[in-house]
């Protein structure tokens, strides 16, 4: 038997959100977002994040959700300033380009857009009208190497944008990874004060599918449901997306759910430094890239799941390792086992 | 209480289909449709199309299918022969013109083309470069009025496609309607000998979302995964629609649940007939167009929930009717009884 | 030798033009619209329209400039509403959806649009977000069959687009021939009162190339010069275009220019009716369009160049004629003799 | 009065090219690119390059033959690979993203591509379907930093793009330039063998404006007409272009006018060297450009105008000078006399 550390979308959903599904099930709704649970959901979201007026809006991914807000933002020359390692920027298929915009990229530190960074941006597209505009900044958070945002840096970030007149959007595919992280001090309803935009993923955090995108500022969108149905991202049962925000938020079931995967991912970070591995980025949410040697990783590759992510020439590949709402004691138990200093790998 | 005949989606998933999520919950599997269940799915389909070729993928929506489609097989310059009251051009905010293309559109018969149609579009479309150049038909069925096509007249249709050098793409949000309404000839399998691409629907039809689009020649759609996650389309957790499509075809299902609608539909036709009033379109499949005097649907709306569709005049106003697979027999009788000629509605 | 009555491009330009681009040739200039000819014509202009706040930009041809204006003012999910005989919706190969949006088509009266037209519209278009937004109202002038708007048809048409919310923009490929017909009362500065954007062409009334975009309302245009310049529409040396709206608009000349067009087209059409010819459209401005009968077509086309537009069945086929500023008189005495009742044409 | 040595196309036409204009002004002609000067043209060059089935196109300016080739050349998911310096990526408005495609950058050496450039991002594109698809090469000759590709150098980095299934493409605003570059050993009629398609351009080098846009296989440009019309890059007109392209190409005129461009380059590059400068790029074709001090840019700036290209420290700025076709020996004597060391500039 294989133990997946692959991805944090390997299962299903977590069993509260199932269950919700079954007890309402043959409850008749409105269709397109506007059912009973949606709209329960959305006021949880509202309180939680301290906004009455946020506009509230559900995806089925982060790939849709990011096509969604930035060609709802932008005029056809503006465009995106992200990191190199944005997901919009490597793992995305070009779907932004595909709505008509260019990502400027920068290259992060520590995975993550800094006010400086910004500004050279700015200062390199001045040659109007041949050059794009940059309009909106794409952040994630917990970034794709992991990392976050403390409470300062995004507030920093913030002021920075709304000084150099641009947008900040947060693609929270991650959010409850970084908000639960040990160390971190953004809390929720800083992403009103501090983003004007961000969504909040489920399909990482224990949902089957679904992305909730805020707009805390409703004069940002308008129009949106006219984009969402327009690019095919409107559920007819949007009771399927509401259900689950409604499950994940009436409690802290969403926030216990990533800090979960963030212990476990602790567990085998923890395991990896003592048994002497340094790693590619420091581990603090739920991703962990160790860098191994050769060896190890073919014996790895035999119980294990996980991706090799770059090369580090002698000192081996660095590796990553997700886990998740769902990864039990027993995988991050065999992997603690499998890497044990005492452990004769590679013999 | 209100019974709701307004639309297919008001209610969630077939139980089997609930049911097998919760079982299946736990199991780690591959993500963006390359799971097991979708993988099962689709050898399922292939058996029941008898097309060992078919291209298989699964999508969200109809708008979303439409426009994947669409997208994927037209050069910049190609156009669509739709009908009128096609859902592509009436109900889906101009999705097939946000990706680049344009609607030719054709008053239908009975809801839909015929291949003098398609000969007149052509004959109209001569003026290279100055317009663009037909060369996909889509056309639905069920068609949105309702009717459906007959084998002859698919195979009459897509003989004339072939012969002017077009596509023929069947948009199957309602196809299990279609496939199981009385009078119908169409099988399954000759969708494979009749059409090009085509989808067959479930959120319509006892699914939660999902849309299973076939291409017949896999030449068709070497490059459709690129264009599925640029437009936001591909679950990470695919699974989600391939355990979908594996139970509504491991056994009859799917066609079950659309000829129960087409059933409970038949009924209400039958009460509205009795009642005197005639029809906007023959009421054949699942959706049903009585045209009723203001009177009446004034005194139905406190009980029921149904869409005016057209203005009539003098004879009142066009009404749709929709049942569904989990249209109850209770909502059926308490219409029957509220149409019935000794009821004494509007007094 | 072959007389051409096809189009009204098919000379080179007005000798005036031609002598001022030898004269200025080798003088600097800044590039990209900015060099003193643009400036002083975008002046010349302003003046004519009685409009100091106009902003004027120089395009290359008419399908550029209608897809440059209608993809700057609309957003994603908005639609133009044209005549189904409008230019736009015919001879432009898909330009429009091309950029994204759907064109509306409505049956013109007159070739023209009316404002219950666009309440229809408006009024089949309320069921949001399924169905796009008309936003912008499409019109050319003269249109393409050859008509013009009165004074009263366009503040009339105007005011029901403010109504409405909905932005008028003109086409005026041909606006000279309309401004310049026999009964026309629309004055050149109606334009700043009636529309909130058009354009003046040249391409068709004297000039090598070039459309003169005029934003009634600067508001309008804000990011105009990013959208042409990502449009492939800036030349860098935009000399070439702001030349000839100098030299057009210094005097009279581009009146001159189409009413001379006009001029004989009217002696053409008058040649057609004493010959006992009806027309397809009333021949007012410098487009004739008499329905002929086959031996007739088949005799002319012998000696002259026209297109065959519309079969009539028993009566012939409508055909097209068009004068232009170049249009000799030479050219219009041969088609007099041809068709004159006491011609033995077809025998 | 000041020099101009900003850019090369601050003149309007070379003398030849008017008088052809003027000459022909009042032959009918055919439009959209059928003239019987574009018909010529088209054959002069099919003969200079040595292929007689090269397909050719004429266009209007540079960002709309890049936009115009790459959109019809790409499938939705597919990426142009290009310098970080070339045009599309710096000056042309995110076009190329406008019409949907990722540009993916690379740093370049001596301004150009490399074989070794174009297999490093194959092996980092291979994460199917999540990333895009590198499909195209874009290259610029002369570059945009003013150096050349030789022939061996363009052989080599086409036999990659053949092993790597990659289409190479190259922008030749300033083609001339490059074939006439001192050093140069590339021949026009190279560019049949090793490019898949090119541009040939006029409007920095004598022409008013216009692009040849040259595919050597016309199997890849079937339906290009169709995309130039629906962009709005088809003149009604285009005797405009058909004649500019005529005039250069019957004998040498379009070869003498870049040789003399760059012969005034070399002499003011001389200039700067003999004046103890060095250079930002080689100075090979008809850009410049020089380290200069701050003090001598000041003084400079009073009679000449350049672009401030690139802050350098304490070495000062570089700048860009240009020399065109209509560079005059009095603007280059005085350039001369200006940088000359026993000047006494910055006192």
């Amino acid at each position: 038997m294989m133990h997946n550390f692959q991805n944090d979308y390997s299962e299903g959903a977590h069993s509260a959100i199932l269950e919700r599904l079954v007890q309402t099930n043959l409850t008749q709704q409105a269709g397109y977002g506007q059912d009973e649970y949606a709209i329960a959901a959305r006021e949880l979201l509202r309180q939680r994040l301290n906004n009455s007026r946020a506009a509230i809006f559900f995806a089925s991914g982060g790939t849709q959700a990011n096509l969604l807000v930035i060609s709802a933002l932008l005029r056809p020359h503006e465009a995106v300033i992200s990191a190199e390692t944005g997901h919009i920027q490597v793992h995305e298929t070009g779907a932004i380009e595909a709505v008509g915009h260019r990502i400027i990229t920068v290259p992060p530190t520590d995975g993550k857009l800094w006010p400086e960074d910004l500004q050279k941006v700015l200062a390199a597209h001045t040659m109007r009208p041949h050059m794009v505009r940059p309009r909106l900044v794409y952040i994630s958070n917990s970034t794709e190497t992991g990392s976050f945002y403390s409470r300062a840096e995004l507030q920093a970030l913030y002021a920075a944008c709304k000084d150099l007149d641009l947008l900040l959007f947060m693609d929270g595919a991650r959010l409850g990874h970084a908000l639960t992280a040990v160390g971190n001090d953004l809390r929720m309803e800083d992403l009103s004060y501090f983003t004007d935009v961000f969504y909040i993923g489920a399909t990482k955090n224990g949902g089957l599918l679904g992305e909730a995108i805020v707009f805390n500022d409703p004069e940002l969108c308008t129009d949106f449901d006219f984009i969402m149905k327009q690019k095919g991202a409107m559920l007819s049962k949007g009771r399927l997306l509401g259900i689950q925000f409604q499950v994940l938020f009436e409690h802290n079931l969403y926030f216990d759910l990533a800090q979960y995967a963030n212990q476990q991912a602790a567990r085998i970070a923890q395991a990896f430094a003592e048994a002497g591995f340094s790693f590619l980025h420091p581990p603090v949410t739920n991703q962990v890239f160790p860098i191994l040697p050769i060896e190890l990783i073919n014996t790895l590759r035999k119980r294990f799941l996980f991706y090799d992510w770059k090369p580090m020439g002698d000192q081996g590949t660095a590796t990553r390792w997700i886990c998740s709402w769902a990864t039990s004691d027993q995988a991050v138990e065999a992997l603690q086992n499998a890497v044990a200093p005492q452990a004769t790998w590679g013999n």
